[in-house]
């Protein structure tokens, strides 16, 4: 990592650079610890990978944390922000987890199985979540057998808070009384599991059912924070307070401009990301994306910056050192991506 | 980055880790080296981003190397590998390059326009290459034009090395006859601009076009020495030389497993990874793969490890801090994945 002079105007940032809109920002943490205030929310930092951006949520008042890693989990720590983590996954390697237990922070690991309770008792956890299967079909328990685990668990020495259960399949049904729907059949799920397992938490939730996620103790949400295109076609009221600012280095008078922000600036699993202004995107390259002007407009010109709209944000930040916080032209604040890797 | 013991079993590993196979790698860089032997290659570092391998790839023969951003140039050229050092790509900021060569670095850029001329010119870049659009839509001046820009070039006190045009758009056309033919026609277009420009430097090719491209001077090949499943459809003599160890963290009886290796260690843009063991991959979310053995096969245990073939090695590089050369189930060395950023 190169040391860097963060310069105070945009026009001098060298690019592709993640920009972050302050204002955009502290409107959508303010939206939803109004929603989902204090412990009720426990931002997930899988998102965006910042401690500062976790800082700021902390300053909303949400005193815990979801994290996707064990260095996550580490960073946050190290941070000063590890009054009360969840690992909202499952890992057999929980040396590290446990380093951080008995040095005081508080740190509960999702478990699905004998092997996940086993790991977590050895390594030195001493709290967890009981994770259940509420439709996505990826990690968590079947519910029937959430009450099981969880007496396996509590004679292993570790304490449950209760259930965890991620309706991730729900997120991006774009009908929003379809998505309702499915969000409530997962929750029933859960709460069926959560009153086999007891404890004062049943996890769960995202960005996408905020609103419609009734039965949570706690949301785990996280893309609210920055937001990304493909969050943004189900009309939430948060704001895009992230895009990639790439200056144009190549015009074609066939009829497209190329700029420096390419598939290594960008998480591509939902698609090509958009143009701030509405241009046509064509394709990304390693560190190129090329477009074409909207309808009516005219090209650009050499040097220009152009901001592009990821399609989705966890990827995305993943691949960026530090972000900038930024009010039109001024960088506020240089940030550190410190939460990147394993 | 936080410092990390490096095991010397594969079975220590945390994960998801990337592992080069040794033997692949060597077989990779020979093959290439006897087509394509000493400054005929000039090895493409995006496709690693690893100095170290950059470093195996100059021991069998090639001192140039090409490169794809300011970043990639400064860390070869600290790692002492700055002896003819092509940034094939555009930039406006060539300050940093221009200090690379104040301290005695070879570095050679490209240029398409006026701008990226005035550009390199003023920032002390002394030597250039011609980029030309061969047919892909993205950078490079009309073969018309290359002429006026390479005089352009020379009044500004640059030195024209000659043209350098990629024929990106038929790397992975599948019938290599079609290929041939579109290389083939591509080259003769920047054979037109390379007449009109001079100098000794042809550049072109890539691993698509490592056998079909007669008419560069030098192939800038990258993908080789790693290669991805993307190029593996081409069936090119080059062996599948990285994986991505994971872990399985959760099996579930309904068919499926999951294991630790996810969107943010994978470049997606050309869609799912493969499981070296033929298993179905269903998809991938930040930290998962979700995978069903292959027909007729058992569902693996919780913590048995898989390896991940990725789709495009680039993008997946650019996500790790280091990768583990590995000799079956030992790690020989640990290498940082050291010209990640811009």
């Amino acid at each position: 990592m190169t040391t860097t002079f963060i310069p105070r105007n945009l026009a001098e940032l060298q690019t592709p650079a993640p920009l972050v809109d302050a204002a955009l920002l502290a409107g959508n943490l303010a939206l939803m610890a109004e929603a989902w205030p204090g412990p009720r929310l426990r931002p997930h930092v899988k998102a965006h990978k910042c401690t500062e951006l976790a800082r700021h949520q902390r300053d909303v008042g949400h005193p815990g944390f979801t994290c996707a890693t064990i260095r996550e989990v580490e960073g946050m720590v190290a941070a000063g922000l590890g009054q009360d983590l969840l690992l909202a996954n499952e890992v057999l390697d929980t040396t590290r987890l446990g380093a951080l237990v008995a040095a005081g922070a508080r740190v509960t690991a999702a478990v699905d199985s004998a092997f996940t309770v086993e790991a977590a008792a050895r390594g030195g956890v001493r709290e967890v979540l009981i994770d259940v299967n509420v439709g996505l079909p990826r990690c968590g328990c079947s519910p029937a057998d959430a009450g099981g685990l969880a007496e396996l668990a509590r004679a292993a020495g570790l304490e449950v808070r209760g259930v965890m259960g991620y309706e991730g399949h729900t997120m991006m049904v774009k009908d929003r009384a379809d998505r309702a729907r499915q969000v409530a059949d997962s929750m029933a799920l859960l709460e069926q599991a959560h009153a086999a397992v007891g404890g004062p938490i049943r996890s769960a939730g995202g960005t996408g059912s905020w609103d419609l996620n009734v039965s949570a103790t706690e949301l785990q949400a996280g893309s609210y924070a920055l937001m990304d295109t493909d969050y943004a076609s189900l009309g939430l009221p948060f704001g895009p307070a992230l895009s990639i600012l790439a200056t144009v280095i190549s015009v074609n008078q066939g009829g497209w401009a190329v700029a420096d922000c390419g598939l290594k600036a960008l998480g591509m699993d939902h698609g090509n990301p958009s143009l701030s202004d509405g241009s046509a995107v064509w394709f990304c390259s390693d560190e190129h994306i090329v477009f074409s002007p909207p309808e009516g407009g005219s090209l650009p010109s050499v040097g220009d910056r152009v901001r592009v709209l990821p399609a989705h944000v966890d990827p995305t930040m993943a691949y960026h050192e530090r972000l900038y916080l930024v009010s039109d032209d001024r960088v506020q604040e240089a940030w550190p991506v410190d939460l990147r890797g394993w």
